[in-house]
């Protein structure tokens, strides 16, 4: 219960350093995704314009900036790690357009802006998903700071999480499996561990490659980063539930109106929020096992926890 | 005009022997094919059955076997190149089943069966061309047969000309914003370069790339694939002005009645059928540039004018 001793303000305190430490990967983050995407003056503009769209929609970067704490944890510079980074936030940006489609989730609203589709046709938010995802493995083979076998790993990592059937792609294909109809606790797990477990364990296990971690400290950020992930779906979950969409910035609700699965809708709201704080406990217990500081990576898992609080 | 100065005897002996070698090809990529993609009993079993119906729906194997001839002109082994050859033909394969949805040319029939989305659902069929795309990636990256600067390499390849704004998606745009309205000589070149020209090119570059050819050689190997490319497209385009849907296996006449822009619309198909000659002429040239000899790669060429005729 190490990590649930500390007093009140300590923990605030965490919150504000995580804050802070998101702010400024955010920026430069930014500022590197803005390198790596043709700019929206070039042909053909309706898809660039599309991709930015969705790329600068004021997402949260909560992945790449993970993957950056892990990899600074270990001693990696920014140099090594930006190109990955943005890698990742790169597809999920494009899994979040797709899923927005209206054969896939049909939402119209997302990070307080029109959904790619609303905005620009179906048919150009199809190819600025598919552009996303070829435009992240791209930049990784093509990252001069890292050499070819740190990319060829990063990258087989990369779309083991996206794909199927461990990744990204399989959870979402669970997810579409169990709309309308009632699941198990672990049905609920199967899809979240696959639909965003893994694209964040995936970068937290980036970072400590690219720095040239040992495996002992890999898999407990692994292990690490796979709480922080249950953590997050299940604030995700309640935000849904007790948010305005002004604060949410989508449609909430909108999860429980669908008869999607989620952890309020199986173990309540009270149980939810118990077992979110188990999560960011046992988060936090595997980088007790590691013997370099992880500060922010602890912080991390302590604001993902204060979201809905 | 070396490459026309053969007897039809000769040139329909080089019309067999690409059939002969593309029919062998087809068999070893399809094992390979079938050994890279989770099988259908693997959950989630409805995603990968949509992968497998699309991916094994009969398809000539073209681009894969154009690696692995250009590859093995050069002195590779199988070993080498098949992943990568198999990557290329499952980034066609996702595109043609993304080019297929409602949203997109809504096609429902293709290589003489349902399309994915008429046999699994929309949202499965967009899953499954996301999934394809990233086995694609990772298929190249996990090829323990190749050293980890060539694996990046052929990503790089890869990424470049699938994507935007240099590759595949950026023509799938193109011809989107082209449909319903006439379109000049050289908006119709733009289209078939990026959409379809890329791939192809990128396909004959990563074959001579995996061997270690010189960058002399690889420049006309880019440029013998990309005349091959243009000559492909034309007698595609011929293909659905002249044949039955038994024959072509997709629905016939329809780039006529969307109003696609087609060699034959632009042209006539007396023209189209010399554009095509001319660009199987140009083709052969550029390997008349290369010392070794490239047997295989100048049949497929005259293997692809034969498809019209």
């Amino acid at each position: 219960m190490k990590a649930f001793s500390k007093s009140p303000t300590a923990a605030a305190d965490e919150v504000e350093a995580a804050r802070s430490f998101l702010a400024r990967a955010s920026v430069i983050i930014d500022a590197k995704l803005h390198e790596l995407v043709p700019v929206e003056t070039r042909a053909p503009t309706h898809l660039h314009q599309a991709i930015r769209w969705s790329l600068f929609a004021g997402g949260k970067r909560l992945r790449p900036a993970l993957l950056l704490a892990a990899g600074e944890a270990f001693g990696a510079t920014h140099d090594g790690l930006l190109r990955s980074a943005c890698a990742f936030e790169m597809v999920h940006t494009y899994s979040l357009i797709h899923d927005d489609l209206p054969a896939m989730d049909d939402d119209s609203l997302r990070r307080g802006r029109s959904t790619c589709h609303v905005q620009f046709g179906e048919a150009t938010a199809i190819l600025a998903g598919d552009a996303l995802q070829t435009l992240a493995f791209g930049a990784i083979a093509e990252d001069e700071n890292l050499d070819s076998d740190k990319r060829v790993r990063v990258i087989s990592e990369l779309a083991r999480a996206a794909g199927t059937p461990d990744g990204m792609i399989a959870g979402q294909c669970y997810d579409l499996a169990a709309e309308s109809r009632s699941v198990s606790v672990q049905e609920l797990e199967t899809i979240h561990q696959h639909k965003t477990g893994a694209l964040i364990r995936a970068c937290a296990r980036c970072g400590a490659i690219i720095a040239g971690a040992s495996e002992h400290d890999i898999e407990n950020i692994s292990a690490y980063a796979a709480h922080l992930g249950l953590l997050f779906q299940i604030t995700d979950d309640l935000l849904d539930v007790t948010s305005t969409a002004e604060d949410l910035g989508k449609t909430p609700g909108k999860d429980a109106r669908s008869q999607k699965a989620t952890y309020p809708a199986l173990y309540g709201i009270e149980k939810a929020h118990s077992l979110a704080e188990r999560a960011c406990e046992e988060a936090c217990a595997h980088l007790d096992r590691i013997e370099t500081p992880t500060p922010v990576l602890r912080s991390i898992a302590r604001f993902v926890l204060a979201r809905t609080t």
